[in-house]
């Protein structure tokens, strides 16, 4: 039998608190679980979140930064993303995210991740939400 | 090479048997993956399957019995979860299914899992629905 | 320190390039995650990807001739599967659907993978999108 695996909660100092019980990121033996993240900026405290804009461009390059800012916090890195799932409110923003998304990863060492992205509800203001799924080692 | 791992259906007696050629659960290696669960009381034989109740507390406290069922037919614990997907309807539900989360997962002893909730259609008259990715060892 | 483990694409022939920075499939350990799938026809140089037909069923069997050649091409079978999520267009889509499914998988020789059902927007024609999570050996 193998030693327990341990499990460690993943909170960025730039994040602000989960408004529920759970973990921006969770890793537990090689996987790394990064939970919905949206276009907040960095916490300020005593403030409510605040999306880094309106636009689908601002909001989205600030989701990458906040999964990236888990994935570090995690020891991991984009290259162990296995899977991100992308969830957008409109089909009229797929083109736009897919740019903004090539551009982000086109230094990419490694295989791109897999992705699926559907078209959902949202709350009111934000235009993304990203989660990720990483394999590290 | 490791011998091959084992795949093994997860059915607790209190589900009705699944609408499709799925498995309510399904543990292979050391993941264990629960299928979308809402929230269906205990079957009961040539009834028809029939929610909690008509409000997201009922459903919700329903949905969390069923997905720990199967953990625990599957040896795991919530503690072993990394990843809850919570499907809600309306984003006006937000704020009080939080509040049911926080209740139900005050006692959680390790780090929780992380999370993503988005906004989907779902069969009339259901208001929620929850899968889980959990890490056994 | 075990090794570095190897992150793998997995682009099967038939298949059209992704429309983005992403991989239909990726391996890494013994995960193997494949993208959201729809039921595009295999890819003809130069044509605009192509829905095997308009109705649920035509489009359901394409998408899951598209998630096993990802399997295929990456040493794994549907027997491997641990999750499908299912995207609809449509509640009233589910019945049929869950026929098919019933039909596709009935020689499955181990136990079905969970599933997790949901009804979201999908670019226009396009009624049905999987993906799938296998881990291998």
């Amino acid at each position: 039998m193998a030693d327990k695996l341990e499990k460690t909660a993943i909170t960025p100092s730039t994040h602000t608190a989960p408004p529920a019980r759970f973990s921006h990121g969770v890793r537990k033996g090689n996987l790394l679980q990064v939970a919905g993240q949206v276009g907040f900026l960095p916490a300020v405290e005593g403030q409510a979140p605040t999306p880094a804009g309106p636009t689908l461009r601002e909001q989205t390059l600030q989701t990458f930064a906040n999964v990236k800012a888990i994935l570090e916090e995690g020891g991991a890195s984009w290259e162990d993303v296995i899977m991100m799932r992308v969830y957008l409110t409109d089909v009229g923003h797929f083109a736009e995210m897919n740019a903004i998304y090539n551009e982000y990863f086109a230094d990419l060492k490694e295989a791109p991740s897999a992705r699926t992205t559907v078209y959902v509800g949202l709350p009111a203001g934000l235009l993304i939400e990203i989660d990720a799924l990483a394999v590290l080692g």
